[in-house]
This record gives C-alpha cells, structure tokens and sequence, in this order.
C-alpha cells in the first residue's frame, strides 16, 4: 500500500465548532504515513456538516420531500443544498484552512472535492429561485419559454418566470419541465465542485484535483471534468456485472489525458447495515483491482481499509477488520501489489492504445429516458450497455465518449437511441466528421427530440433522414411485438424498442421489413455521406444481427479486432517503446488468446506464444 | 372526417388575463372548418384553469395528498378543487363567453362540459365543509348519524358534525364515512357538470350536451346523465380486452334513448410520455371504430387527430403525425369513414333491437367493494365483468344497468354480487318486477349491506331470504377453498368468493353443497315468486355451470339468442323498416355466423345466405 | 361459555362528556352474566379515546407520518400518546372510575390493561423530548453519546442532546441510534400500561391483571410482564401456521408461574372489512383451542362472540352472526367446552412438566434484524423459528426464554443468532450456567454486537472467542452462496446466512469448512467450560443436520424425547398427583403415538394403550 485516501467525512473534527479549527490530527496522520512511505489524498469534507452547522442554519438542509417541503436532517450525509449559499461559505471556509494547511504538503498528493456528487432535486426557495433565474436568463422572456416548451397544450403556458413550478412526484409534469430541472441539477452539482476547485487551486501547489464519481444518471461527468485535473470515480461492480466496470473505465478514460483514478471499489463485499453483493470468489479481488489499471488508470484504492466498527457502513467489506484481522482477501490483496510493482515500468511508459471505434454515451439522452420514457420498457442506458457488450465481445472495444468531446480520433462511432444531437453541439461536428470520411452507425431513436425536449415539426427527425437518405413512412412502437425484417442474405431477424419504417432516398437497404404496414419498408440503411457513410437503424437489432453489422462496418473501416481471444478475455494493448498488453479474465471461466508474437508475462516471468489457456480470473502483463 | 372535437383545455387562449376574453381564433378554426363540411363539437374548458388563476387562487387547487395537506400544483390538469366557489365562478365566465359566441353556431353541433371528470378526492376546506353539511343535513342530529353508522364500537361515535373527518390513507376508517365519502364523491363531480350545464341551456340553441365519462368507478354514471342530452364517452382498450369496449357501449346505451358519442378512442396505440398498449394488428382500428356504432352509437371520434410535438401526452397515437405523416393506420382510419357513409342510411333507420335480459351495474356496489370488499381477492368490477363476458359469449348480449334503471323491458335480470338492493330505490321495484313475471338471478353477496354499509340486523340479507324462500344457515368465505356442490343432473363443481348454505323454505334446490358443515345445505336455489322467480347463488359458479345455467334460465323465460355464431363474433341486430344486423369479429380470430335469411353486406355489396365464414377482424353490415 | 372479556374500547360510553362517567350500563351487563355463571374480564378502554378528547386536546393524538409530522386522526384505535400526560390523565381518570367501579365485584375476575400494546413509534414533541431526557441521563454528557454510538464517522457527533434527531424513514440513520429508539418504543409502551396497573392494583382486591399481546417485535414481552399478574396474549394463526401457535405458548408461558390467558382467537376466519386467513377445516377449532390449554393456559377466549353489524372489523368470524344465528363452528365450539369440563380436574391437578430445554428470544436482537440487519435475507425470527420448529419435531419442546429469564431449570439452551448477550444481564449468567454444567448451542453471529449495537473493538465476539476456544480467522457473509463443510463421519452440509471461519484454541471440531478461503478452518466447534460446554455454530445448519446436532447433544445431556411421536403430534406431559399428557394432532394429517403405558382419554372415557393412531385434529387428554 503506497497511497492512503482520507478525511471526505471529517468535517466535524477539522472543526469542532464554528470558525475553530484543528487539523493537528489529521497532520500527524499525513506525516505518519509519510514516514512509512504511503502518501495522501485529502477529501474536503463537504458531504457530511456538523450538527452543529445544521443546527444553527437549518436553510442549508436539503428539502427532498416531494410534496410536503420537508427539510433533511442531520445524521446521514449529503445532507446540504448544494446551491445555498450559507453552506457554500461554511465550505468555502474549511476547504480554504485545509487547503491552506496541506496545499503544499508533500505527502499530500491530490484532492478530492466532497464525494460522490449528485443531483440532490432539493427544491428548497434557494434552488426554486435559482432554477427560474437560470430559465429567464436563457429565455428572455416567459413567452419565448412557453413557445420553446410548447406549453400551449393543457392551459400549461406561464404568464412569468415566478409561476414556474419544481417538479413534485405527485404532479404529472411537462416533460421539458423536468428537461430543464434535470439540467439544472447537473449544473448545480457541478457549480458546487468547482467552488471549491477554485480555493484549491489558489493554495495548492500542482496537487492534482478530481472529484470521486459514481456512474449515477443526474451529473454530466464530461461537463464536470472539465475544469478538474484528474477523473476519479468509485464502483463496486460484482462477479454478475463485472464488465459493466470496464464500460466505466472506457467511458472515463476518454475524459483527459491523464490516466484516471480509480478511487473506491470493495475487496470482498459491499454493505451498510447489510452486507451485499454476493461472495466474490478468489481471483475476483486481483481481476477487479487490475481492469482499472489494464484499462488506462494508474491508480486502484479500495474502500475502505479498516471496517467500520459502528454506524450506517459497518458491514462493509475491507482489508482488515474492525478487531484488526485480516481478511480472506488479505493474501490476494498483497499478491496484487507485488502484480502492480512487478508491472509498473511497463505500464507507466507504454500508453493504452486508442480505439479507433466511440460509443456515444449521453447524459441528456438518458435524464430524458425517465423525463420522457418514449416507449414502454425503454432504457437507454441498458441499451447502451447492450451495444457496448457486443463490441466487448469482438475485441473491439470502444472509447465511451460524450456528445461534447472531440470525434477526430474515431473511425466508426456507434450512437444507439442517441435521442438528441444537440448535447454539446454534437450535430454539426458529427456532419464534419462524417463527411471527412467517418462511418456513423445509429438509431434507433436518434435525433428525435430537439434540446427542449421537444419533437421536430418539419420531420420526424432533426437531420437524420438528409444524412441518411431517406424518409420515414412509419414509426411504430414495439411494446411489445417486435416486426420481422429480411436482410440482403436472407437472414431474418426481429426488431425490438421501436421501428422506424424508411423509403429509401438515396440510401441502400441492408433490411428490409416484412410485416403488415410496414412490408418493403427499409428497416436498415446505409447511405455514403461526404467520403463517410450512415447506417440508419430504424429498429433495435437483436445481438447476433447487430453483432454481424458492427463487425461488417468495422471491418470495412479497416478496424481490426485487438486481439483473437474469447470473449470472456479482455486484452488491453499497449504500445511505446515496447509492445504489449494487459489480459484480464474477467468473466470467471476458462479462456483463451492467441498471440501475434512471443511474449512474456511481468507477474510471473514466464514467456508465451501461440494459444495461450487461461484459468478463470487469470490476469497477465504480456511484453513482447 | 365530418366532425371535429375541441376546446376542452384552451382556457389560457379563451382568457389570456382574467375577465379578459379573447375567442376570436376559436370562431377562425369553427368557420373554416365549417366550410370545409366538418361539424365541431365544443369542449369547456375547465379541466385546466391557467397559471394566473391558480397564482392567483391558490385556494382553488385540490388538497389531494392525503396526510399532508399539500395543494396541487400548475402543469397538469383536473387540478382544481370541483366545490370551490371561486373556481366555479371563474369557470362559469369562461363557459358563459364560450356558450355566447358559439351557442347559436351552426357549425356547433354538441357541447362536453369539462373532460373526463372524475372523483378527485380533495379534501380542502371546502370541501370537508360541504362533507360535513351534506352529512347533518341527511342525518339531521349527529346522534342519528352515529346511530346508522354503528359508531359506537371503538368509541367512534361523534360529539358534533364539526368532528366528522375525510378519510386519509392512514387511518383506518370505518367503512361507512368510506361510503358516504365516495357518495359525496360522486355527485360533487355531476354537481360541478351540472352548473355548467345550466349556463349551456340558457344561452345555446338546440345544440345536445354532454360530458366525455372515463369507466373509472367514482362517478356515478347514471346520475350524471339525468341532466344532459347525450351520452358521451371515451375509452382506450386494446387486442386484450376489446370486449370490454362491447361492454361499455351496453351499459352507455341504456342510459338514453338518443343515440350515444364515442367521443375518443385511439387509432393505433395509447400513451402519455410513453407509448403504450401494444400494437394494434391491421383491422383494429376498423373493429374499435364499428363496435359503437354497430351497439347504438351514432359517432366515433378519435384522440388525437394530429399528435402533440411536445407535453406530457406527445407519446399519443393519432391520424397524422406531430409533423403532419399519416399514420399507419390513415389508410383503415379512410375505409371506415367510407364504410359509415355506405352504410348511414341503414344504421340510422334501423334501430339496435333492445335485450330482453339485463345486467345490474351498481356504482355503490363497486365503490363498496373498495370500502369493504367483505373477502379477499373479491372485485366486483371483474365478477360483473366475468358474467357479461358469458352472455356475450352466448349471443345473449344483456343491456348493462343501474339500480335506478327501469326494469319493464326486460324478461330475465341478472344482478351478480349486488351488495345493496336499495340504491335507486331498487328493492321495491325489483318486487313488483318479478312479481308481474321477471326471473331473477343473483348472489352471492347480494342485498348484504344497507344504503349505510351496514349489514342488516334482522337477517344476513335484506329481502333475499324472503323473495328466494331460503333460509341462510351458514355462511363461509371462499378464500383460497372452494366448496363442492352437485347439481340436480349430478354435475359436480365448485363456488368461489362466498359460500350462503341455504335451508330450502319454499324454494327449490337447484344445486346443494357436498361438504364439511355446508353439506345438505343448498347452495342455488330457484323461487316462484308472483308470476315471476328467484334464482339465489349461494356462491359463484364455475363459468361452464353458470353459463349452462343462464341457457336455461333465458331459455325458460322464451329469450333466443340473437344468433348462431362463433363466440368472437359479435352479432347486433338492427329493426325498423327492415331486418338486419351489424356483425363484427373482435377477437382477432376466424369466426362464423349461420344467417337465418339471405342478407346484403352494405360494405361490400355482397349478397352471403347460411353460414358465413369471418376472417379476423371482419366487420359486416347485412341487411335482409 | 363460563367468562366475556368486554369493555376494551369503550372510553365513550365509560365518560361521554369528558369528567361525567357512566358505568350504570356495565354493571348491568357484568351482574346479568353472573348470574347466568359468566365471570367477567374488564379492559381499560385507553386504546380509544372518544372524539371530544381529541379534539379537545389534539396534541394527544401521535405523529406517525415520518417526515411530515403530520398527527393521526379520529376513527381507528390505539392514535394517543402513549407518552403524552394529557392523554395519560385522561386515560387514568376513567381508569380509576372503572376500577373503584368492578374493583370488588366478584363477577370480574380480572383485568386487561388497554390492548394489543405495540410501539406507536410517535414523534410528537413529548416522545422527542423523553427520548432526548433518557439518553441525557443514561449517558450523562454528550460525548459519553458520541463515544458509545461511535458517531465519529461521518461528522456524526451531537454537540448537545437537542441535537439528537428521532428516527425518520427519509433519512440513513445511523444503527446506534435506532437500537436507543427502538430501546425507548418498547419501555414507553411498558410504562403506559404500568401506569394503569398502579391505579388497579390500589382500587382493586385480588383480580389478577395483565395486558393482551400480539407477538410483534418492538416491545419486549419480559419487561411488560414484571408488573402483571397474569400472562395475556392474542393470536390469529391459521392452518397453515398453527405450529406457531405452539411457539407462542412455549414463550408465554415461562414468563410467569401463574397459568396464562389467550385472551383472543378467532374460531373460523380472521378479518377487518375484508375475511382473511382462508376457510379452516373442521376440527382446527378444537385444536387452535386446545393448544394453550395443552401447554398450560388456563383460558381460550375466542375474539368475538357476536360479529359486528358494522365498523372496520365487520368481517371478522365469530361465534354467533351479527344478526344472531350460530356459526359453522357452534357444535364444535360446544364440544370444545364440553371437553374442557370433561378434563378439568385432570388440567388443574396436573402442572405441565418443565421442559430441561430452552430457546432464546431477545426482543433485542429481533429489533437489531432491523435497524441493523448485517447481511441479506437475514430475519432473526426466521431463525429462531425454524429451530424452534426442529426440536418441536423431535418432541424436545423447549422454554421458549427471554435472555433475562433464569436459566437454572435447564440443561441445554439453544441461543442462534443471539446478536448480544448484554441484554437482560445475561453474559455473566450464562458463563456460570455453562461451568456448572450447561450445554450451550450458539450462533452464527452471536454475542458479535455490544448493547450500543456496535462491533467489539477487541475481537469479532464479546466472549465467544474465549468459550468456545476458538479464534475466529475469516467472517464471510454467506449471500447467496453457502460453504460446504464436512462432518467427522464424513458427511457433507451447505451453511447459511453467514461463515465465521475457526481456528482451534482448546476446541474440538465438529465440522470443518473445505471450500476456498475457509477450507481447513472449523465451521462447527464444541470445548468444555467447567462442567459444561459450549457448541459454536460458525455457521447456519441445514435442518437435517441441525437436527442430528440437536438431538446428539440433548441426549449426551440425558434429555430424552417427550414421547414417541409423529413429528405433527403435540406431546404435552403433565405430572402431578398422576401422570398423563395432553396429545394434539397440529397439522391435519394422520398421526401416531406410542403410549409408554396403558392410558384414559379424559373426552371418550376410552382406554389405549401401545401405539395409538390419531385422526387429523385429534385431540385426547390422557390419564395413566
């Protein structure tokens, strides 16, 4: 163990009462570790004001209660509006005495700002005020909100921006309504972030600054990390979703050059008052602890290191218990740290490679899919996740990126139920991007809402049916009949979710349905756009056939799978001075690899060739 | 298209500022309409009071929570307190403007006061006000009223009227402030109607008035019809349960001599901010548009015409598209309208031949199962519906009726699970009905209860026992164990929810349980009674018993059923200057029809004699 | 029928203006049923206080809803304070009246204190206040607080005890916290019902007092009973469950030397406004009343005579109907009385033999399962019942104790999942029972809480470790996944809900884990302590083995079976002047028994002997 991360809850010991401060402890603490060679990441203790904080400004309590404007009380943690501005100053003032106390620390080797941010939908006067100055800064006038909104419908049109109401459970809301409040919360959570960003980076010395992030909808993490140096992010993915865990890795990845922190994840078990998640079997540690790292991190922390003697958290798992006993894990835990020592200089100079494949991953598109679920059933973010574990699967592993961040690096981009195009002013650099010759596989239910929220009144879609070369005739949902659909092979297969039934306008039809009123409609397409082209989807493919297209497109784009290997095995490569790669089982059976070259493996010295076997939850840092 | 529905939310557009008005955009879409040949039936717009008024009076907003106290907010609708005096007069300034300027059009051929309006459940002061004022004027001292309720158990008894409380979802309530709340329920809602209605009277010229009714229990249909001139009503089934679309039309027709408006129903598929009810197979929408018309409906109006581009409903299947598609339903929604023009001249001539058989529906029977279901898993609603989905199935389509109903044209009246006889002031005219020769089926759980909720104190039933010549020795509730009987036959089968043992006092055993304490005892017993009879279920049967026993019973009493057909198809008959009949196919199956003469198919023109063969959704206008 | 217990709820007709008193009516009913040789049992009617009380003085009524702080209402029972003093003085002025009323009346021979006392979980300022005031003086400064519970994480720590919230369900409180409310719920209900005893036990000569309980966690069963004088307790069991009812009497019955009362039963069906708990076979009147007689009550009262004509419990079964007719159930509830006479001599000469078996119930851990529930699917009283269910199979019936019950009368105890033994003194009790002979059987995840419901800071037990002579090396949850161990015969069992892992440190293994991490560690370990010994279960058997571990130890302690029986046949011994044994058959199928010598059935006057057959719901009172 080399790093310790501390202090996100200890408000109320940085200081006891208000304006008296003692962080003496926490020195002796950092200068302990120091000593024995282990440095420091500092939390600000945002999440968690003292009672008496609370006590004495009970306007900076959360009211979350739906309908009854019932303030949170102390007790829990993330109790605190993040808008008020009581508590953005009681904040500012512990983050700036700690900051001031450990900026220049050299133990100290980053922060972390508060934990796990996100969207508290407090509708306390504070953030009711704020929500509608935000709109009437944006709209000008209630009138150009109402026309935006389309608040003609149901009397729903406001004569001023006071009438505008939060969202309560009780109320069957306007959908851009909640639009707009959803919005809101992100910007808000990120706001409160980079308050306190700003004192740190007053007096801190280049002490990296990140933010622990759980994969909660709510926050747009592209947005958050922005002005923030390092991404960090907590998981506790298990043995049933452990591949959701490399989704993250690939979606935060993207987000900076530097390599990511993974900042929590469990050694055994999760918990509060329960323990959860299911025992993970030996192996299960070294696979979870190594994905982060194999996958573009230089960092994996696990939360926590000693158990919770008392309290909400006390049945969580750890590396020693409460009583100061190992736990079973503890022998794995250290094998996997001799692992990282032995691998280290490989991995700290050749860099993970870049895939030529994106995934768009939208947080407006999935905020709307609960604002505005469209069809029964629907889900964007398993949908996602779906396409995602296809191209997992192929080795062919794409960088999950946002609607905002750059495009030039991608050959194909795959952007399922990609609902609006106007997040991060996507659509006209998508156009580009295409046209210079990238190949854009999307649908269905792309482009089908304006940023409002709104449908498009001149078509069904914003640009899709011009860029794709066609019309839609029909659009029908598929709740929960699925329409049949012949391919140019004859292959037939089913749609699910939606199905958009096109004629073609210049497009070619890779599918064609075959059913009722939408027999001989295009159910997929593909068009040339530019030196790009578009693949339409007007429904969802089932996996065999969206597996066979993606490595069809691929294929034509000169995207070669990284690796011939099962598809329970994760190859990572990496290049720079040398070849290699990471290879992780992460799915708990037998696998298997072929390699291009001899190699050997950094863990265990050994050297490799051919059709290398691996065991269940095998892990390998193969040079060439 | 020939008829347009509109109006029933643009209370913002008809009054932008209070006691500002503004129609002139509404006579602008009525005229041109009416130049292009189509009819405009005009909705108040009451449902959805605008922002200012709802700032303005906050006092007007339901108190719908139950505990809390908390008022609805702006942004949906039917969020307005049905008694409160503020809302009803703004209300009536709106309506009285509205009936000014279109009461006389001719383009104007009906009015819907309000949309959907139902039981809302508020409980603010006004409302508990009038609960309490309602109850002192029925009871006059509040002893009377403790004394009808039975309060004395638990030392409910009241002091004062001012004591009394609306029920709230935690506490547990005695049944009978239950009852007389759902009673103040249901005629504030016809109250609110009403007063709109008395303004339409006074300042509109002939033109028939309505209100569009959702089959939801609350509101007492019956009642709410008494003062106005059309029956109108909505509903959105699907492939599911179609037939019980069929069901409402037999229980909406009864209730006026005058034909009676399907005022919405959805072409393709239902939805808010989700499309939902699954696809409709082509030959749905023609099945769900016949069936009104073919049972004594004279108008089939769709919601929507043109789909919502944004709100809460913009899920909504339609005619056309947000941005001006065709559906893919537009080509049948064009052949029905064809197939109503070749056959109007029949279906207005011929009127639909009424039942000789009814149906009791009782709305306090319904609201009583909710207050008291008297034995798990007990729903009145489905019970009901179980006995009509059998006389369907037998071509002996009953006319479905409430207790206050007149009971002369009909031979046989079947009255499942009638809690109370005396809503209506049934019992005695249910008397006089058998004794002049009616045949009577009821039970189990009939006449149980008083008007109060109360059970009788003399005898488990009010007049059963009498009218049936039975004594009930045992009662046992069926939950989960049925018991066995065995019929005169020697047919063996089983009740279900209930179980009266009846010892036989002039009545005849028509089938008599074989076990435990209930052994020996009659479990269906049959009654002369005058001219007339008595059939009592001491439990409910079996369907393949109860309909053998409808057979017999229709069969005694001289009723043929109208048809020889397979039991999908539904078969109307028409009279008048000619014989004919409307025959529909609704579930979706291949069906048959033996014709009893050579008849025409006024849709096709073809000329069909014996047996018909019917393809899935087949719908067939025959005239002799 | 020789006794009516009344009068429970009747505060209204007890004092119908608040200071005028009216008992002229109770004397009347009291007086006519002695002299028909019906005694009487009273209950103060403090569950339902009559609406000019509460509307008098609102504050009484509790605040039950979580959050919004809402107060109950009018109309159900059990909706005052058990804390408030208005409504405590109240409740003592009618109290007093009736005692000084009936306290001499030889008809009543005994009270019942309110009913079904249960924690109301009130938050209303008086409970807030209690609660604060009790932790004040338990802990004395609020650090001491801060210290015990642990509240360092988190910047949990109060400043004062005004800071100390009550539980809410919107907020993650922290387990220390609720254990102390859930610790005051259960004395404040004691001190309610104590506060009454006081006035009784001054007014009154010799009727015995008591309170009738319902078996729900929340109030601890033990203390309640320290100040009465006769065990009173409902119950509704159903076939399903009747066992239950075996449990319940094996629980109440230690409690007090004294023969208990089921003071409430239902003879058919359960039921509010809805019948429940399903139709009950002929002859489960007989046994559901025989049981507390069997295991040594000395009353079974059914719950109710006559059913309600109206109110919220209007479908509740009885004896006779609301409108006077005999249930289904009459002959057997006559044949019932009728055999208690046959056998009263018999039951009032003989005592029921003590069991030399007991089972710990701790009200503490029970409440812990909830507030802090350790690891998923865990239900302490799911536990406890199935262990419970397996020595009652054996015919091993054990005490049923709570952990501050004496524990000299037996030779084995039986404790899963005893959370903590510091309730009711119990650890250093325990210690010196086990050295001066005890057979202790424990765990999984006993004595692993302190009575803060924190961990033990030293080890993974309080003194597990150092009885059992083990060292306990790995805990890991057992969810979903059991580890296997093998038995020294070879056998091999699957464990649950939790592993502890053992090393030996004077222990012998039992079972020994041979999977994973835990393969070699001891899952089952027995050592002796002075005279006697401890068994440790690291783990839950499956029941067969629980069964052949059960039954190995209680015959090394020379515990014999009661009888020779079918696992569905009640064995209840009685001794005395002769010997002989009540013999229920429970669970409605054919049973056998093997008499140890020739015997008189008490109800048929017949003689068996050798192995006895019994009928489904049999029933025999036998007398050597």
């Amino acid at each position: 163990m080399n790093v310790m991360r501390m202090a996100e809850f200890a408000w109320q010991r940085m200081e006891p009462q208000e304006g008296h401060y003692d962080f003496d402890w926490l020195h002796l603490v950092v200068e302990k570790l120091g000593k024995a060679g282990i440095a420091t990441i500092l939390g600000t203790p945002t999440p968690t004001p003292p009672a008496w904080l609370t006590e004495r400004y009970p306007e900076v309590l959360i009211v979350a209660d739906v309908a009854a404007g019932v303030r949170a009380q102390h007790g829990a943690r993330a109790h605190a509006c993040q808008n008020n501005p009581v508590y953005r100053e009681l904040g500012a003032g512990v983050v700036t005495r700690l900051a001031e106390g450990f900026g220049r620390d050299p133990n100290v080797i980053g922060w972390q700002v508060d934990n796990e941010v996100y969207a508290t939908n407090c509708r306390c006067p504070v953030c009711v005020r704020k929500f509608r100055e935000r709109l009437r800064a944006k709209y000008g006038s209630i009138d150009a909100l109402n026309q935006a909104w389309g608040l003609g419908t149901w009397s729903q049109c406001f004569q001023s921006f006071e009438q505008i109401p939060f969202p309560r459970k009780d109320t069957w809301h306007h959908p851009s309504l909640k639009n707009a409040w959803s919005s809101f919360q992100s910007d808000s959570a990120v706001e409160h972030v980079m308050a306190q960003v700003a004192i740190l980076r007053r007096l801190t010395k280049g002490q990296p600054i990140g933010t622990d992030m759980m994969q909660w909808p709510g926050v747009n993490h592209f947005d958050m990390n922005q002005g923030l140096d390092v991404v960090q992010y907590n998981h506790y993915d298990t043995m049933q979703n452990l591949w959701e865990s490399i989704f993250l890795c690939d979606s935060y990845r993207p987000l900076k050059a530097r390599p990511f922190w993974c900042t929590e994840t469990s050694t055994c078990w999760n918990g509060g008052t329960t323990a959860g998640g299911g025992y993970r079997e030996p192996g299960f540690c070294r696979v979870n602890s190594w994905l982060p790292i194999a996958l573009g991190g230089e960092a994996n922390l696990y939360w926590l290191w000693r158990s919770h003697g008392s309290g909400q958290e006390l049945m969580h798992g750890s590396v020693i218990s409460s009583c100061g006993r190992p736990l079973h894990i503890f022998g794995e835990v250290q094998e996997i740290a001799r692992g990282f020592r032995a691998a280290s200089g490989f991995l700290n100079e050749m860099r993970p490679v870049v895939s030529p494949v994106a995934l768009h991953l939208s947080t407006r598109s999935w905020e709307m899919s609960w604002a505005q679920p469209m069809v029964q059933n629907f889900s964007y973010n398993r949908q996602l996740l779906d396409v995602y574990h296809l191209l997992l699967q192929l080795q062919l592993r794409p960088d999950v990126i946002h609607p905002a961040a750059a495009l030039d690096a991608y050959r194909v981009i795959v952007s399922p139920c990609l609902t609006m195009l106007d997040e991060g002013g996507l659509r006209e650099r998508l156009r580009t991007w295409i046209e210079a010759g990238g190949t854009w596989v999307t649908g269905p239910l792309t482009d089908v809402r304006t940023i409002e929220a709104s449908k498009f009144t001149h078509a069904p879609f914003g640009s899709l049916e011009e860029w794709a070369g066609v019309y839609c005739k029909y659009d029908i949902p598929a709740d929960p009949r699925g329409f049949s659909m012949r391919w140019a092979d004859g292959t037939e297969s089913k749609g699910s979710i939606w199905h958009s039934g096109f004629e073609l306008r210049g497009a070619e039809a890779l599918a064609t349905y075959t059913e009722n009123e939408l027999a001989g409609l295009a159910a997929v397409t593909c068009r040339r756009m530019g030196k790009g082209r578009v693949i339409a989807l007007g429904t969802m493919l089932p996996p065999e056939e969206m597996t066979r297209l993606l490595q069809r497109l691929t294929s034509e784009a000169g995207i070669e799978p990284v690796a011939t290997a099962s598809a329970n095995v994760l190859v990572a490569p990496r290049t720079g001075a040398a070849e290699g790669m990471v290879v992780v089982e992460h799915e708990h059976k037998p696998g298997s690899l072929t390699l291009p070259q001899p190699m050997t493996d950094l863990l265990t010295g050994k050297r490799h060739e051919g059709v290398v076997a691996l065991e269940p939850y095998a892990v390998m840092v193969l040079k060439a």
